[in-house]
């Protein structure tokens, strides 16, 4: 039911690959949009079906709390009560505990500011994580073998261990230690997931490290050697691009090839592109869709005006009366019958229809480009759509 | 371009009818949906399209304040600029101006409680209505001619005249002098329309009256005797159900029968079925798509359980684990791929799709109500199908 093959492909690690699931087949590179709620934001399961959308993922965390991963088993699964039934991953929920609890570690592992923002993180220890929901304040312990029960309710194709995710400000004694709790989390939830296996999905190994180099080997390398279906890169990517690249490209040195290799929480196009020259295979990143929800409508170069951005904000006054579509050459469901204009008025006019549209456009765009580098590693023309696609 | 053509069916004064415009042609009885910023509440022209519509309306009051009807003419009118390709109406302004400077007059016109609001209407005399616009602050004046301006820019095929919308709580001398008023505005509003004609639109004009018989026939004579394409019925109807259906009635008794006949703001199922009764061909409401934010999907009798309501509220927690669609028996794209269950799910976690798949519901809902009463008017099953779709 489940297989990954691949054909190594130019430049550097970059390959061609074909993930196939028992909800089907995913051709790789491939973006994986998160409908965090088992709902895209502003956009049906038919939308994403006409956007060329392969895959789609849940986050375990919210849906353990709403409506609770319970209701979901009895309503059939993820793809049945969602009515995406294409192929799906979940998860552990261990990133959104950890990011709500030190207060936005998801900007921290990213590298950026901190924010306060009220934690619901109550205590992590061997056992697993302590914390409240953010809902109504319950109390709730997710261990790695409840994460594995939960993902095995929730049903989607390809699930995750969990992991504790460290933030990028963090001393190496405490990555090191946070990395080696992860891997103990990681052979638990190994054992749950044999222990229940239907072969019905498959368990991604996480690694973890910070920006530690020699951590980061150690990571690969304990994967490397247990049975995962495939491997995910994980905790801290540093706090610059730079930074982010040279750990991805560390770690996809040294990960084993046979396995589909996915990079969790990037989006950017250029970092797509130097992601996918490192051996990456898929991505994924709330971007397309809350972008949308500010007004960014993702756009080529040749597209935009402002030399620092991959998008164009349609709020702008630019674009009361831009009778042109989002792209001219996009064959989007919005971009055959929407102006900028238009949605610069129902942006303004506070109407939902704008982020739909939007997003539609967006979800389009990054199915486009990931179509385009896979023409390109076919084609061996790496470079000139990199060119074309990113600053 | 334009005509209509009908024939009589039982019961009473029931009809079906033909109204060609140069966007296409409306088979009477039909409902008239609601995109009063020219964009439908949560959903795109090609999900309305999708759920069988006929024609949709937008208002004046809030496009010439947003965007500005200036920018809707450039960029080639509202069917260009909404990407509605269909037969669409327009509203002359003065319901909205009257509405908010009243302090709610609508849901006063419809017999309902005062509400207190901050009241934006400045003056009503001779010349026009001058008004504060509800965004900035800013005064207009809105005259008859003015408005039949703004509605040329729009462009919608159907154009309405501006009148006066007494609330309910005036009494017969204030109902009457705003009468006269607003058939001297009609005329003012016909001379306009007759000055600035290409043959592009066709005006309506609307019969005042409040709830009193003789002021009501002197308000249907009024527009008998002038060029009107079609006639609406507006104001007050009343503060009852019973009431509203007598002053719908009286006013269909004395409308010449060779023009389209509207009723402004109607679209309760049972309240349809009785103006079809009654010869009204075409209604307007923000019901179904209002209805959709609060949760609420319009279900014929046989699937609702509540004797007082035509809609289920879906939000309530029996739905919980509902996995049928909201009507069995429907075949529209929210009804074909989701569950009871997973819209309760998407209202809980406040995700925008919610709206969405409930007004697509709705809006198919109407529709195939409308497709019932027409097949049932040629069928004459009338009271069968209205015992089957309402209370």
């Amino acid at each position: 039911m489940f297989s990954f093959n691949y054909t190594s492909a130019k430049p550097n690690r970059a390959r061609l690959g074909i993930l196939t699931t028992p909800h089907g087949v995913v051709e790789t590179p491939a973006f994986i949009f998160c409908a965090t709620k088992a709902a895209m934001k502003s956009l049906s399961a038919e939308d994403m079906h006409t956007a060329d959308t392969q895959i789609i993922l849940s986050n375990t965390y919210h849906l353990m709390l709403q409506p609770g991963s319970e209701v979901i088993e009895k309503m059939g699964g993820l793809q049945k009560f969602t009515g995406w039934h294409g192929p799906m991953l979940t998860d552990s929920g261990g990133f959104q505990i950890f990011s709500l609890g030190h207060g936005s570690v998801a900007s921290e592992i990213k590298g950026k500011r901190m924010t306060s923002r009220k934690k619901t993180l109550l205590r992590i220890s061997e056992e697993g994580a302590r914390f409240r929901s953010y809902l109504n304040g319950r109390e709730y312990l997710l261990t790695p073998e409840e994460s594995i029960r939960i993902q095995r309710q929730l049903g989607a194709d390809l699930i995750v261990v969990l992991d504790e995710c460290t933030p990028y400000h963090v001393d190496k004694s405490y990555t090191a230690e946070s990395m080696e709790m992860s891997h103990r989390w990681a052979l638990r939830s190994l054992a749950e997931f044999k222990r229940s296996d239907i072969g019905a999905q498959q368990l991604y190994g996480i690694i973890q490290g910070g920006v530690y180099p020699d951590l980061r080997k150690q990571s690969c390398d304990f994967v490397n050697s247990h049975s995962f279906f495939g491997h995910a890169v994980g905790g801290s990517l540093g706090a610059s691009k730079d930074q982010m690249h040279e750990v991805v490209s560390l770690a996809t040195e040294h990960l084993c090839r046979d396995r589909p290799i996915h990079l969790l929480g990037i989006g950017g196009i250029s970092d797509i592109f130097s992601g996918v020259e490192q051996g990456i295979d898929t991505f994924d990143c709330v971007h397309p869709t809350r972008l949308a929800r500010h007004g960014g409508a993702l756009v080529r170069p040749m597209h935009n005006p402002d030399e620092m951005r991959e998008h164009i904000n349609l709020r702008n006054s630019q674009y009361r009366l831009d009778d042109s579509p989002i792209e001219p050459d996009c064959s989007c469901a919005t971009c055959k019958n929407y102006s900028r204009a238009y949605i610069h008025h129902l942006l303004k006019a506070q109407e939902f229809l704008a982020y739909t549209l939007i997003s539609t456009h967006n979800v389009a765009f990054m199915n486009r480009l990931m179509t385009a580098i896979r023409v390109a590693l076919k084609e061996e023309t790496f470079f000139q759509v990199k060119k074309a696609w990113s600053r």
